[in-house]
């Protein structure tokens, strides 16, 4: 597009204070674009959806003039590993005990349980307590069909999911847990 | 979001004037809410990315109130069917002769090989002199390979193609076509 790069670096300033998550996007987005570099998976963030009111034509292009932020009905990421549908979400909270479940919308757990079931892999990256963990999707539901707590204690993500580590070179990355609950064989051993 | 039903009309009538696939889009979407309600694949349009200029707060929420439409880099449309990952776009020509290649775009072509590459199912869905044909992505960038034609002779996408119809009832029903190419067995028969 016709604008110039200040623009551009507004565009993700301002994208990235919309969001909750934004230094644990930030090392997922470099895990993704390790990924593709190397060419080992296709995973990226979807666009965040908006709603529009109101349009008008300057010099021949369309620019928007009122707009909100919608919500996402699936989840943030989603991608292609070793032939395999992969999808997954980033969830921030700031608890130190427990992850509230109503940080996951309704809509995001009913499409978590459909993904499940068509076979693709799903799961959340969740930040607490200063600690990044992978929990597998069907782990995620397990919990929440089996109580009626609204939230998830640390105790369980401790001992469910998979820790994750920044690494500077690789960004955020978790595809080796996804090779561990894909259930695919590691090729490098 | 607290938007009256109207707006949110309003934003669906921009964006399809925003895009030159209208009738094409919409029958896509209505094949995609098909499968999604009898649960046979999950299958979802990307939302349309945008690079926002000017955000401003209203009543304590945020608003866009500058922005341009960007372009994909993937393609539209992508999710998942049997376990496997689907990814598609939809394209639309005047042409009654040929479908030009500069209607995917050259980052669009690089994903398209980078999906191929690593076993997902990615085709393109032409529409071309009011017919509309599924072209798998392996044929796509092989005829490209092979030529240094700008555009594809409608010859070529009418043997290599499989042609599409719309079903009142299921939209635009492409997933028959991708038990073909993708391999799969028809578990109705």
């Amino acid at each position: 597009m016709n604008y110039p790069n200040q623009i551009k670096k507004e565009y993700h300033k301002n994208i990235n204070y919309a969001n909750r998550g934004m230094d644990l996007e930030k090392m997922i987005n470099e895990a993704n674009e390790y990924y593709l570099e190397k060419d080992m998976a296709l995973i990226y963030k979807k666009p965040t959806p908006i709603g529009i009111v109101k349009v008008s034509y300057e010099n021949n292009q369309q620019k928007i003039k009122d707009a909100y932020f919608a919500t996402q009905s699936t989840l943030d990421y989603n991608g292609l590993y070793k032939g395999k549908y992969v999808e997954f979400d980033a969830k921030n909270t700031e608890s130190k005990t427990a992850f509230p479940i109503s940080n996951v919308h309704k809509h995001q757990i009913l499409h978590l349980r459909r993904v499940i079931r068509h076979g693709g892999i799903v799961f959340l990256i969740i930040r607490i307590k200063g600690l990044i963990y992978l929990l597998n999707g069907p782990d995620f539901i397990e919990f929440i069909d089996h109580t009626e707590r609204k939230s998830i204690p640390y105790s369980f993500i401790e001992e469910k999911g998979y820790p994750l580590e920044y690494n500077y070179n690789k960004g955020l990355d978790y595809l080796k847990i996804v090779d561990l609950i894909g259930g695919f064989k590691n090729e490098e051993n």
